[in-house]
């Protein structure tokens, strides 16, 4: 059978990526607190084309994923990309990996226990010319209340749950845990899974005296990611589903900490 | 060309229902505000299709509603859907959209003006036998104080933004605004589009002196809609995006209230 | 601390469920490939509440969940619900899980493997009075080929993913990779995570000499379920994502076996 | 009442972008086939926050968007964005707008009319500096039949519906139905929402021989838009829903054409 994918291409134009996504696979992640956790992916996993190509061979990707998928850490990765990147003879690769990750939780009072799960993304690329890069991405449930709310109301305090989605791109190998630890530190307070009414009363009233706008909690964030020196890049967004308004308020910065600090 | 459809099918299944899903169309609907409003709805169309057939005829449902989307209420739904029937010579047909509805809501205090959208559902059904039925569903956010919250907490109590989903099946015409307005009107308090600071101070403290559980909405639209004789049939969830978790809090009643009465 | 939950309320309404909504959860399932698997799920989790109790106490939902989700199974399932309605004095009491279920699948030619996943519901209820069912639902995307298009064009014949809604309430243990299989082999072919050209060459044509419309896809199915004397009832439904158009083809036959036996 | 969010920040933080997110609004739209048109927008609208100042007044991009809505097109975009930096004594301004945009097409034989919805998103923004930009996104529904199962199989090839992403910035006015029909020139065939049996006939082998990739389709996009001197950058991605899997084929090219077209 001819492979039409190897015929030559007319149009001279290179292909940044190609690959597959969207695809759903079981993955075990290193993991800080049992050694490794199971837990399900949404995959995509592309390779360039260069011009003179037709096309590519979408089943080796699954292949790929078949070989790693039992054990996949950030060093994994780097040699998934490598793999592919031979396999394909391709100059770059690119792989990302979205899944909740479970950490087990203490309620702050009673110490009950609950795990959360953190809808995080692992974004990597390689090229041939030695250059990788790989972008985490956490996304966070916290709890915030208003300061002006507070401020102004004689009672009370409209509060809410929000998502905080901090993206760090690392020069040294970084937690998972680390990076939800600086959102969750950063809101009025952080969310449980398993809380009893002693908690209940604990979160309620430290969460009153720790108001929070979407604009504080991603200076706070921002704060401490720019005292970390293994951080290069980051961005922080926060979005709040507002208890008044059926829509969300929202937030953003981001940094480029590498060229700061060069320019400093 | 021979129309494959319309060969016999050996299997002898009647099938309950077939057609079109997901279609998205520009719709205008029978507004209590304005007379009209223009919104955009996913819409399903079905027929059921008896044994001896083999296949419909999909693009029959296009020319329906291509006939009808520029005014669409509760007496234009009979009239397509009694149209399908005949198009299709079938005993069934069945119409369901989805679509914001928009009203415009005025600031507690300040009367600031801005526009709520609610995402609601018409599902219809006429048979040949003459029977009709339909259910109108209005998805209606609101704000929650938590009670226990509230009680225990020495200052604030947690709360957040909800949804509460009712769904009514009715035996005279009843305007969208009247459902939405049974609901918001059993929450700590009912949530808009443009706030001033007057009318925040205001809500904080009036969703603080009213606090409700999930238990507490849906009884409290259950009691509404038990003492309206135009209701046969409704259902109520509130599900509330509790701030000091990653999952919600849910309550659901379910009453047949035609048969309550009948039984009565 | 005074329980509010435990006050009376004045409303003498019964809430049919109440509970929490949307926690994501790794749990074990009991597997026929390999006795089990790991995977995540959403899981909704209920009892009713009597008309004399004002509120829940949402967290012990979370604590049965830690207890069990080692191993689920059907008969876990029965396990969690019994302690469900001991623990919380109810008459009812609610479990759903939403969960990918991953199967190892070989090409049909060169036997290549790869993972598919297979969203899947498990809906189980137990009520005091000993009644108890559980209702089980895959989904499972098929490829079908348009007869009609076969028919009528002199070349090639649209075709397209589709999904197939499954949902089973059964008198016996049936295996979800049953329920999968019965929907399988009622497409024009089914669906691989991992293909080479000559498995391609194999699915493009046995696809093209088996053409189905959803409304054939339903009937095979119903076919092969009214058989099986394990399904008391059953609802199912094809929805074809049409490569001609941007809204989707869905046909539904649902059916009371158990009430069709009684009849006959 | 104190305004809090006057107050100083001490975090010496600029906050790039601080808003409203997911406010869904009607808005009418300028159309090329009728002039304007209504649809429904999902909403964000930003402003910066230099690091002084502790919060923004969220209340305002309601009351901006309040006056604007009732006809949007690019040049009133840049009003609003004007406006917006204006009251929020602001830097810069970025508004976005995602909506279903309506086109009626007429099917290729019998010119059967009915309504195309593409998934369209535009995104604005202007600076203090005078320097302002904006990208238009078109999500455009497309068929492609794959050349290598059409190559190998001795009947048939498997084809699917497939989504092609196109976002362009430009130096002039180009009509989001320029972008759309750039799409539906480079797929096997375009899709439409009314066909009757001459039409899928036409299609189907129309289709059939012109079979393409998903590295076919970006490229051809991409070969119409470098020749287009109103284009200074864009990204084209194809995402097929891959009949014979359960995952996605994708292809991206992203180009600077401005950067282009100095450099040569």
């Amino acid at each position: 059978m001819t492979d039409i994918r190897h015929t030559p291409d007319p149009r001279n134009i290179d292909i940044d990526r190609v690959g597959i996504k969207g695809l759903l696979y079981p993955i075990v992640l290193r993991d800080k607190q049992n050694d490794t956790q199971h837990t399900t992916a949404e995959i995509s996993f592309y390779v360039d084309l260069p011009r003179q190509f037709k096309g590519t061979h979408m089943s080796r990707f699954v292949d790929i994923l078949n070989k790693f998928r039992a054990k996949i850490d950030l060093r994994a990765i780097d040699e998934i990309l490598d793999h592919a990147r031979q396999q394909f003879s391709a100059s770059t690769a690119r792989i990302e990996l979205t899944f909740p990750y479970f950490i087990m939780k203490s309620a702050p009072v009673t110490r009950s226990e609950g795990l959360m799960s953190y809808r995080c993304t692992i974004l990597a690329e390689t090229r041939s010319e030695g250059r990788s890069s790989s972008t985490v991405t956490v996304r966070v449930p916290v709890t915030s209340v208003c300061p002006c709310s507070k401020e102004i109301a004689d009672r009370g305090a409209h509060n809410q749950r929000g998502i905080v989605t901090l993206a760090a791109r690392t020069n040294r190998f970084v937690w998972i845990e680390e990076l939800i630890a600086a959102v969750e530190r950063s809101a009025s307070y952080e969310i449980f899974t398993n809380l009893r009414r002693e908690d209940e009363k604990f979160i309620t009233e430290h969460a009153y005296d720790n108001p929070a706008f979407v604009e504080d909690i991603v200076r706070d964030v921002a704060d401490k990611l720019m005292a970390d020196p293994r951080i290069d890049w980051f961005s922080v967004e926060s979005e709040n589903w507002e208890s008044l308004h059926n829509h969300n308020s929202y937030a953003c910065v981001e940094m480029d900490l590498s060229r700061l600090r060069q320019q400093s």
